[in-house]
């Protein structure tokens, strides 16, 4: 176990998410080692831990470390290279052939490094990826510090990462190996999308994910036009035909879910889905409305996610959180609809539960990791203080956080990183600018 | 005239908005007094200008000030005070008790002050604003050294600021005649909305903004419920009801606009009406959706503003058009609309025309008023940098702008406010916080 000695956090607020909605103020987190071990008034650390090293956080609410449910991390080095386009006029003459140039190692590694930096900059401490070469992204999120789950890509057509199915799955199952004991990055299956992905390799890796109890992190009815391609091509609707091949259980994780009906969310309550909402990158690419409030009611576990920068164009969750709290609101119709307090869970413990890790993040509670990130009120643009909830999901940016922890390592100090090196990732930027830039001029 | 000695300015990208969508890499922008007086080619500036002071900008953007086109400044000091309800509980039971207990010459100045610090960090040069005591908010923007257009109110109650009709429009013609000769600030009328202004009023107002010349800034069709309303009290629609009274023509700048139908657009489009688009303030209150891609289609001017912080809860000009970029795409079911470089548009030069000002602010050209901003994309969140127009619209955040200038006169340097008192602001809102919160508990 890599600890640090204990020390205490002391917070004018403190948001534990357990249970949603609790604000305590004036409290300490004493952290020993990788957890929390308690959670105390202020004005009893110093009676019950006479000797703990304490780090007072003045105008600051301390919460858990965000988790973003959706990243192609990778894909940060194609931020703005193609917008305003049509999903498939941006995928098949943008995306597809950048990525058909440049996809590697060294693409990945410096790609994965750039939204390390932005991610823990804005809070997150925990992302859930999909792309290629997974093995890479999980090396350089390990020396980052950071936590994630690293999706096994699975895809129809040959890449650089596989050249067929058994390559996919035999790659998988290594990069499980590798994962294993480790303690920040774990795995999951990425299967690209209904569409692009045959009965035969969901059957292999449900049976997969049931052995190793792993999840399945999938696109799925991102627009309308794919229920119509799968009734064409196999003879009913995406989420039917997952049913049939036993994919539709808590193991799945869905993401954007745009073009649902009252009988598919009726369906997602009972078999236990979870959604990740993606509003940035559905607006942008006019993708659809996914109808947060409904499956909210529905007993839906939803959670949030940026998706890549090359769709977004950032990686600012509670920027991505703001918009999805809005947008739910104007699609539902009502102000009320995900209040801001149960608007944080989406970044939290409902995305700890849909990775099946709410036993060990997504809340501060004794027993948890030390995953949190603290966010600084005393800008101007924040004042007056009325409503921390409020504050936190429809005014504060994310250059208002200050402080970030994983497992009980310090990893953003008053806005700067200690392990990320902000020029050699700049430089590193910079190169695949000049790269990118000559190849398409 | 309050002169700042000649100086350039010399950044790697200039955007003047002269035409929309114009980009210059490596040039300088000359500026004599409080006007622009050339654009050059950077390499051209030391044989034309051998002696004149210059500032680098090095990975600035250099644009036109932002001009929000929707404000009430003063609410500032009600950011968060009530969130995630309907929009009549939130006015009735909050807002509007509120603002009547606190109303005054205090509120007003503390508020607007806040508002402006918010503004500037943000590289908004210019405001659009609707509020009481509108004389209070023009000494206090004045102070500032920023250019506004204040609104004079006009409604159908007595409020702190005027008792009856005769009252509002003696003060508004008391803040004409205060505006007369001001460099910077301006007057409107602000009718609050046609369910709160009389047809006399209406009437009384058109022939005076005939007269003087003058805009009129309304709320108008926030909400459907709007129309069976004024059908039952005035026997028409709101729209028909305004185009009766002769309202309807281009000095009506007519705010949010979400329940509109095709002819609506097509009689707007005829008639010259400039519509305010505030995103965020109709999705939180679950307003509808303001078309802008049709209304754009149809040749109307749209514009985008903030509204006030009480309904956003932030005064992110940039957010704000970046929220409506992606809105528009998402509502029209088209992702080519409303592209980066013409959405910047919407808080540049649109805006100037809305607000009859195009001759003076709204693009860089010579003979222009000086009021730029400077956007830092040196930033890890915006590296790479593949096109400029993309990022600034769907990456770049506020806090990346460096610079500001409002007449020639810079009032942003390095982020650091030269006529604002930030310490001095803070405890002002502080005060607030006191105050507002002793009273609600």
């Amino acid at each position: 176990m890599t600890t640090a000695d204990s020390f205490a956090l002391l917070a004018p607020w403190l948001i534990t998410m357990a249970p949603v909605g609790e604000l305590r103020r004036d409290h300490a987190v004493v952290v020993r080692g990788e957890r929390i071990e308690a959670i105390l008034p202020a004005h009893e650390l110093a009676t019950r831990y006479p000797a703990i090293a304490t780090l007072n956080l003045p105008d600051q609410v301390l919460l858990p470390g965000l988790i973003n449910m959706h990243t192609h991390s990778a894909m940060t080095l194609l931020r703005g290279l193609a917008d305003d386009l049509p999903l498939m006029t941006w995928l098949h003459e943008h995306i597809w052939p950048a990525e058909q140039r440049w996809m590697g190692h060294e693409y990945v590694s410096d790609g994965v490094r750039l939204a390390c930096l932005e991610y823990l900059r804005g809070g997150i401490t925990c992302f859930n990826d999909s792309y290629f070469f997974p093995d890479v992204a999980a090396e350089v999120t390990r020396a980052a510090g950071m936590r994630a789950v690293m999706g096994a890509p699975v895809i129809n057509f040959p890449t650089p990462w596989a050249a067929d199915m058994d390559g996919y799955f035999s790659r998988a199952m290594e990069l499980h190996e590798q994962c294993r004991n480790d303690a920040l990055i774990e795995m999951s299956f990425a299967p690209h999308a209904p569409y692009s992905v045959s009965d035969a390799a969901f059957v292999r890796m449900r049976d997969l994910a049931a052995q190793h109890d792993l999840r399945i992190h999938l696109h799925l009815l991102e627009t309308a036009g794919e229920i119509a391609d799968s009734v064409g091509e196999f003879g009913m609707p995406p989420l039917q035909r997952l049913q049939q091949l036993g994919l539709l259980n808590e193991q799945l994780i869905a993401v954007h879910m745009t073009a649902i009906n009252d009988a598919d969310i009726e369906l997602l309550a009972e078999t236990g889905v979870h959604v990740v909402h993606c509003p940035e990158s559905n607006l942008k690419l006019a993708s659809g409305f996914c109808p947060v409030w409904k499956l909210q009611q529905a007993g839906v576990n939803v959670a949030v996610g940026t998706d890549g920068a090359a769709s977004n164009n950032d990686l600012d969750l509670l920027g991505e959180l703001r918009t999805a709290t809005l947008l739910a609101k104007g699609v539902s119709g009502d102000p009320q609809a995900v209040p801001a307090a149960s608007a944080l869970a989406m970044i939290t413990i409902n995305a700890a539960q849909a990775l099946n890790m709410a036993d060990r993040i997504g809340s501060i509670e004794p027993g948890k990791q030390a995953d949190f990130c603290s966010i600084d009120l005393s800008d101007p643009d924040t004042q007056p203080v009325h409503e921390i909830f409020s504050h936190l999901v429809y005014a504060t940016s994310r250059q208002q956080v200050r402080n970030v922890w994983v497992a009980g390592q310090q990893l953003l100090r008053d806005r700067q990183p200690l392990r990320l090196d902000i020029d050699q990732i700049n430089q590193a930027s910079s190169k695949w600018q000049q790269r990118i830039g000559a190849a398409r001029a």
